[in-house]
């Protein structure tokens, strides 16, 4: 199991966004700088111009102090005048529900909320353990359907809850919670083309600009570290040596299909 | 695949209830009686005092009517004013969006709604699995792993997210998402009593209470059929024949543990 991650923290931009929030807040946000899930929450955070303290936590080293915030150890979590709470799309909810001003990344209809929720589960439950099972994917023909069944899974994602038209984001005219959900997988695209040949285009013309978009957001940019420190820390999972508790699933098959 | 439901329709005090929904309206609930994912949503139908018109779907027998409202072809569902959502976690989400009064069964209070979202999702991503697990198991070992793992799933449950000290229901005194989402398994606990020796006192004494009480909600009775019907329906778990998309799931072990 390794305990160390390389860097131990943020950088690029990423790093400038953690010193901007290096000050004690009645806001608390226990991050890694390389985690997607935790990037999710940090899209969240920046896009809403909310105030918070960014603290580095290392999901491998188990701290006791950590521990009693999220009994699984895992980040990102959340304390908010010393409540907390974690999982991502739990925070993410979070959110708009303890600051729904200055923007909520929720829709206020119902039904169009719906839908949006909807979206989220399935890039949660299909679109995510299709990415890792394609980058943990060692031979060639298991590389091949990984491509194809990731790629299956984001048409999905573009056929159902994309509303087209040349609008610039899924849902229309607003940055929301499915830029917010499936970003940090986008901005680890670049991981899949230089290991796996992946190319946003395969999924489409149209979902391909909206990845660009995606990744041109000053929310994504300010939240993402450098490519090549990403390159070390997913190393592992090219070569699928990772322990993370996402990596382990994957490997024993546990994810739903 | 089977593709007849036998009995075909909901009886008992359920049957008492589907009639009374009978009545064409503009908000149509897509359900099957006995399904444990739409008594979650039948239960905050009931809870919440909506107006709604109850519609028999067998999830087994894909009409292209129904795979118009849900690509995937199950229940729940639901339209309203004829938009369509489904997935049971959305539409409680949909319920307490759309219809917040009379009542809700989400708490107002975002940190205490943030601690139910993290139960819901421990029950769906836990509870339901080890219940699947545990009645799809053959051998005596692995019944009695599958009787373990549940229990101390439930305990969990109870351990992180039951307020105690005398409070009637998970978070208090309402009967609340925790409930509407785990009760439907509460309400098959009594097969898993006869066909696996599992009683709720396994847990503990005060989740037994808490169990009782759920089985005693008029909401949880109004949406449930006579035990013999669940009996024959339940038969083909038990012997791990089953051909729901769920039973195909755990005996493919793709289930999170």
């Amino acid at each position: 199991m390794p305990d160390k991650i390389d860097p131990p923290h943020a950088t690029g931009a990423a790093e400038d966004t953690v010193k901007k929030h290096s000050q004690p807040h009645d806001l608390v946000f226990h991050a890694g700088w390389f985690c997607p899930f935790v990037q999710r929450v940090w899209i969240a955070l920046e896009e809403k111009g909310l105030k918070y303290e960014y603290r580095e936590v290392n999901p491998y080293q188990k701290e006791p102090h950590f521990l009693a915030i999220n009994p699984k150890g895992l980040v990102p979590a959340l304390e908010h005048h010393d409540k907390a709470l974690y999982e991502s799309l739990v925070l993410l909810e979070y959110l708009d529900d303890a600051f729904p001003s200055p923007r909520s990344l929720r829709p206020t209809d119902p039904h169009e909320l719906g839908l949006v929720r909807l979206a989220v589960q399935h890039i949660s439950n299909v679109v995510v353990p299709a990415f890792y099972r394609y980058v943990q994917a060692q031979e060639p023909e298991k590389q091949r359907d990984g491509h194809d069944a990731f790629v299956a899974a984001l048409r999905d994602v573009q056929a159902q809850w994309f509303v087209g038209e040349g609008a610039p984001w899924a849902r229309g005219d607003h940055f929301g919670w499915v830029e917010a959900v499936l970003g940090p997988w986008v901005a680890r695209f670049a991981l899949l083309e230089q290991h796996r040949g992946f190319s946003a285009s395969d999924v489409g013309d149209e979902f391909a600009m909206w990845a660009q978009r995606v990744l041109e957001r000053p929310s994504v940019k300010a939240t993402s570290s450098l490519p090549e420190n990403y390159e070390s820390v997913y190393r592992r999972y090219f070569e699928d040596t990772a322990e993370s508790e996402v990596a382990k699933a994957t490997r024993k098959g546990e994810w739903l299909k």
